[in-house]
């Protein structure tokens, strides 16, 4: 059995969150000067490890295992959202890293390898899973021209040439190459706290649907138009998200999940009657027929606010994910390993946030593994997992990779 | 009594209407080109009328009649709403040019006269009622100093330089050479034609109470954060509007008006929970112990939300102005002068939007009269009334000025 270094885990970790640190956190967007540096470093720790590391035209940096024999790619993505945690991302690349060396070291493992890999952007400065999507052949050039900082606008061309990413060849999997893809990651909610339990295996990556819903009402004096004869698009939109606060609690499911995010009134402003109004909504759930529920629920909704007048409602369908199955033979070996190193204290669940796992998996089988996350908390520089949680979780995955390498 | 034109007056109000034609309305934000050469185009027409205009150092056209006497001052503002209708303040500012016109040339109104008045900025690109504050002593040159334009950011110092104003003195109104002032102004809303009536007089200006309502919960992961443990400031909003919404039809009054103009969600982003939420919300009365008993049901609906958490709410005013009401004695010669005109086809009623009247009736006694609104559109290029009643609001007011003025 592979056993890995504590000390040098979480020494390795502390050090890349130095790159870009704010607060307890980091601040270190996709292509920012941090984030660079902190890809240049990885790149020399996977050398120290033996590795040999190439940053592509994206900025993934890779790398690969000398040998023949069984692989594995290990890894997550290093940059992280805006003034966010120093864990998310950045420790599934620090587990991938440290379970390479721990089965280099071991005589058990001869002849199986670890890969590491750190993707770019799955935070999605600029794309969505860029860096994976590159990654599995499903990231096209005429995107990469069309791409830019949702912040900034700096186009994505620019970003990577700043970067000194531009031009270099972008690498793409050899599904040969490797027996699958493994994950970890902080679990960005609290079931693992709130059970008392140490190791989540994912089962799935949730679904995502979203949608926009448009209300058009007539834009009017805020004084002189009587309430009988307004139609106010805000109050209409107000109406439909308390309609469904009250009837989505009856068609979810244990883990379903929904939010409006946004809200917008036009024209907004405090004297005009709303003419038109808009509001993003969202739900999650790993089951497809639950997702199928939560739609027609939603989609009577809208019509029945259609109906009942006297605003326009109307839905309109964003996007429609469905449910990424983590391969079932990683689920076993995870938890095997789980059981082993924290007996009784893990559970299969499913992944209500997206991560680059959902991406592999449509090249390679791919599993998950989540530890912890201290009250829950996610997207934000407070984000933290207990050290022994962090160092656990990577012992249960240097196992695992063991067993799925096998001899 | 004084006998209107009405091809001159609809002659004018139509050449006024030509300055930042947008489709039927009018596009003449406060200082912008064409708002400047509409106001240079009413000083000479003021002249052509033999009155002496001044265009101030805020805009405000004045055109003085020479004699002594007994003397009204009419008007309203001629700067229009973005792409907004052709009446909304110039029906008031022509109306003021054509009675002057008219009491000149009646030999039944000899020794009195009619000054004629546009007001800048009544519609609030830069401030709120900007011209008759500043025409009433109520605007300090430090407020000029600090207000720009709410669209573009053009600091109002500079919009004055660009039109020539800056440097010039304020006029400001000497009470003691007016009995008062008139203002008329489409309706803006559908009770007169609603009702089949073709004059209001107006007995108030409600007062307008706004307000800030703050919501504080707890921003998170829009997938990974159980629905149970989520502090979504956004569905706390959405619960108070909906909650309002049920409440306020019950202490609201028959002309109450209630509206939420604004709702901003924090972040705003599809897959993250709002941390914070804010709502603009106002309601407007005539009755100043109707708006205490709807401020007092605001508080109680905010305090229960707070309440019942698990979001924080709190309720902050912003403004809460007293109704003003037009003199009762103007209030009687305009309706005799309806009954005579339009013989049981006028009512008294409030305004339920702000006009400059509510500002001069600080200063000076004043009256208020309207006219149809088609359809009650408001604040939109569509906006329009019928000739006939455009020239018989102006023969009421031409005749209830004569009364003013009196023997």
């Amino acid at each position: 059995m592979p056993a890995i270094d504590p000390d040098r885990l979480l020494g390795d970790l502390r050090r890349l969150a130095e790159f870009g640190r704010y607060r307890t956190g980091v601040h270190r967007p996709t292509y920012s000067a941090d984030d660079v540096a902190a890809r240049a470093w990885l790149a020399e720790r996977m050398a120290d490890a033996g590795l040999e590391p190439t940053i592509d035209g994206i900025g993934d940096v890779i790398g690969r295992s000398p040998g023949a024999g069984p692989r594995l790619l290990i890894g997550s993505h290093s940059e992280s959202q805006n003034h966010a945690g120093w864990l998310d991302g950045a420790l599934g690349v620090i587990y991938g890293l440290e379970v390479a060396r721990a089965v280099q070291a071991d005589p058990g493992s001869a002849g199986g390898a670890i890969d590491v890999v750190s993707f770019a952007d799955e935070e999605g400065h600029y794309g969505a899973f860029t860096g994976s999507r590159s990654f599995c052949g499903l990231l096209e050039e005429a995107e990469i021209d069309r791409l830019a900082n949702r912040y900034d606008g700096t186009p994505l061309r620019t970003a990577l040439e700043r970067a000194g990413y531009a031009g270099r060849p972008r690498a793409e999997i050899e599904p040969e190459r490797y027996k699958g893809f493994l994950e970890a990651h902080i679990e960005q909610g609290d079931y693992l706290e709130s059970s008392g339990l140490k190791v989540g295996i994912v089962t799935s990556i949730v679904a995502i649907w979203q949608y926009r819903i448009l209300f058009e009402g007539a834009q009017n004096h805020a004084g002189t138009t009587r309430m009988a004869v307004r139609k106010d698009a805000g109050l209409a939109l107000v109406r439909l998200a308390a309609a469904i606060d009250e009837r989505f609690p009856e068609v979810a499911g244990e883990r379903t999940v929904w939010t409006t995010g946004r809200i917008t009134l036009e024209p907004g402003a405090p004297s005009i009657i709303p003419g038109a109004a808009e509001m993003l909504f969202q739900f999650r759930d790993a089951d497809p027929d639950r997702l199928t529920l939560l739609e027609r629920a939603l989609e009577e909704l809208v019509a029945a606010a259609d109906a009942a007048g006297p605003c326009r409602c109307r839905l309109e369908a964003v996007a429609r994910s469905v449910p990424k199955l983590m391969d079932p033979h990683f689920q076993d070996a995870l938890e095997q390993a789980a059981e082993r190193h924290a007996p009784g204290r893990h559970m299969r669940m499913p992944s209500a946030a997206g991560h680059d796992a959902q991406i592999l998996a449509q090249r390679v089988p791919a599993g998950m593994l989540f530890v912890p996350s201290i009250g829950g908390i996610s997207h934000h520089w407070s984000e933290n997992t207990a050290d022994e949680d962090i160092v656990l979780g990577c012992q249960v995955m240097a196992t695992a990779a063991a067993t799925i390498l096998g001899p």
